[in-house]
């Protein structure tokens, strides 16, 4: 059975991002696949990777072609689509174990990231809500993904929309790793505040810490920025605490993992030091995340699990072996900072802050579907 | 004129270093030459640059193919010798006049390292005493370079044996940059206290920042603390806050560029932000140094002048290009830690403090030459 009428990919409007090619994008009907902009080239090469399976979308979140916990969210949703089509031709028990397996395998992918899970479950629930033949199920779950990737878009901008107000006119703004349009769908988060103020007419510089290992800053985010014609200029991480001492910054913003219900935030690595340094410089210290990135079911911190990622990501630049070996390195993806650092979370609700002794839980439960 | 008997370099007991090799050592009597480590290619590749002219040296200084305040004096030293050996044999007046020449050119290479100055003017002085031809003036000098060279490698081994007390058995030290015998003629600041700490029979576990744009931490120390036989683990310098919150760390130790009467610290950048991250999280923070850092000119570090390098150093590695083109990119070589952040300093006199109101000034003037 065919659907009477095309189900087409939501349209974005991309008004602040200059020529910032997308992040990813469905393209075509229902037969269509997922193009992934390929992050790991930028920015030396504009290239993209096609997945029409399952297996590719792991593939590309693994390798960090796609990345960003919200981009991670809405390609893992595609790729439940992608790898569930098949089976939607078969019959409605095929489709749901097929469901279950693939978002099994797509949540295993990265295990700190929460919306990926989430969005994973939000796109499975769509395929298997009772009384519809199999097909119809599908293509419901493909609505829901392009329904993800719109609502993702649009929280983003809103979250630009809300922390626009505090972005200093006419001063410096450091943020860290990459939570911009290339994080997103669109805008990203703590980007997405700077994009909002920029639009506004304020004027002001940006400096990226470079993020190692992947250098996401240095590549993604002064590309991104650089393509919307904002002002950038890159720093080495160790060199963040230095520029705060120097009074060229008066706000930092960065985006967020997973946030436990007191506020203690997973984010890249890195984010914990730059907090601590911002505080002994009495700079404000802000996280942008949409609420999905809020997981009340943690505590705190010390319940986020840490994903500890390949040695040769610190050891090898290109083709160069900066590490001697048999020398070991300690690579974890992330870090917790802990919630009395942040001076605010910029979110597509405004700028909250956690309940003292109750948190977010009181404020939001954002892991419920509206 | 010929000296009677061959003018030879000091034979230094390299027995806690391994297999490492000599960072720089002059080959040969006084018609010889200077022969660097070269530390550009490490750990790939283990080469040497032989310098016969001060142009040479000033050349291998610039290109960090030979680094660290105390060994950078030391090849400035012999850069002395070599570039004034040819005016040696014309009139004392040609000597003179090439001392002052050589010796302003080889200062101005790398502003922030006080030891290039000392040591050039200690060698300079040598050559400048009245009353002694010219030739018998410039063997002069370079017996106070090999003097030099003799004396850091003791200095530092006195370094080692004062700090070793300090270094916790069983437990974790982590370092930044290279302080070690790849800085210095041999033994290192930072890492003689650990190489003497395990001669001492101590057992610890090194963590060493990879210490961006240049990853002295990753190239250097990982290679002469695995060429001694110590256990050392490399992290990217933003992951040093979320390994000093794990508790796997009992001590922190580094060099130090130039240190001011009142302790402020100028060392690699990265340091500063290390320092804030230890004492949010209570772990000492020591720096090792010869008296030759203690710059008793000036107060305090806000006088430090700061040497910004090229933003290629940050924008390119290897043959990548990891910054977009047309984005700038922010690079000082070193940063400030105030004093009120250091433990101790641990020097060759043993481990010190600045005496509060008064700093350094009462406890020596270690650039007055004995």
């Amino acid at each position: 059975m065919i659907a009477a009428i095309p189900i087409l990919p939501p349209r974005i409007d991309r008004g602040w991002l200059g020529n910032l090619p997308p992040t990813l994008e469905w393209d075509g009907d229902e037969t269509g696949f997922l193009r992934l902009l390929d992050q790991t080239v930028l920015p030396e090469r504009v290239a993209f990777r096609d997945c029409r399976t399952a297996e590719d979308v792991w593939d590309a979140i693994k390798r960090l072609q796609v990345r960003g916990a919200p981009a991670i969210g809405v390609a893992a949703a595609y790729g439940l689509c992608l790898g569930t089509r098949a089976a939607s031709a078969a019959s409605n028990d095929a489709l749901a174990a097929e469901i279950r397996r693939v978002a099994e395998y797509l949540c295993a992918c990265r295990p700190t990231a929460v919306n990926l899970a989430w969005a994973v479950r939000r796109v499975a629930q769509a395929g298997t809500q009772k009384g519809r033949a199999a097909r119809e199920a599908w293509l419901a779950m493909l609505r829901a993904a392009h329904a993800l990737a719109a609502e993702d878009a649009d929280v983003c901008r809103r979250i630009g929309e809300a922390g626009a107000r505090l972005v200093p006119d006419g001063g410096g703004v450091l943020t860290h790793c990459n939570a911009g349009a290339l994080a997103t769908v669109a805008y990203g988060t703590a980007l997405s505040v700077l994009y909002a103020a920029h639009a506004q007419g304020k004027r002001f510089r940006v400096f990226a810490d470079e993020t190692r290992p992947l250098l996401q800053g240095a590549r993604l985010t002064a590309y991104e920025l650089q393509a919307a014609g904002l002002d950038v200029t890159v720093l080495c991480d160790g060199a963040a605490a230095s520029l705060l001492a120097s009074g060229q910054v008066q706000m930092v913003i960065v985006g967020a993992d997973r946030i436990a219900a007191n506020g203690d935030t997973a984010n890249k690595i890195g984010t914990y030091g730059l907090a601590l340094a911002a505080r002994a410089h009495e700079v404000p210290f802000y996280v942008a995340a949409p609420r999905s990135t809020f997981d009340l079911s943690i505590r705190s911190g010390a319940e986020i699990r840490i994903e500890e990622r390949a040695a040769s990501e610190v050891g090898v630049i290109g083709d160069r072996e900066i590490v001697p070996k048999g020398v070991s390195c300690w690579n974890p993806a992330f870090d917790v900072t802990p919630s009395p650092l942040i001076a605010g979370f910029v979110t597509e609700s405004g700028v909250l802050q956690p309940v003292p002794g109750h948190g977010f839980g009181e404020i939001f439960d954002p892991r419920g579907l509206k």
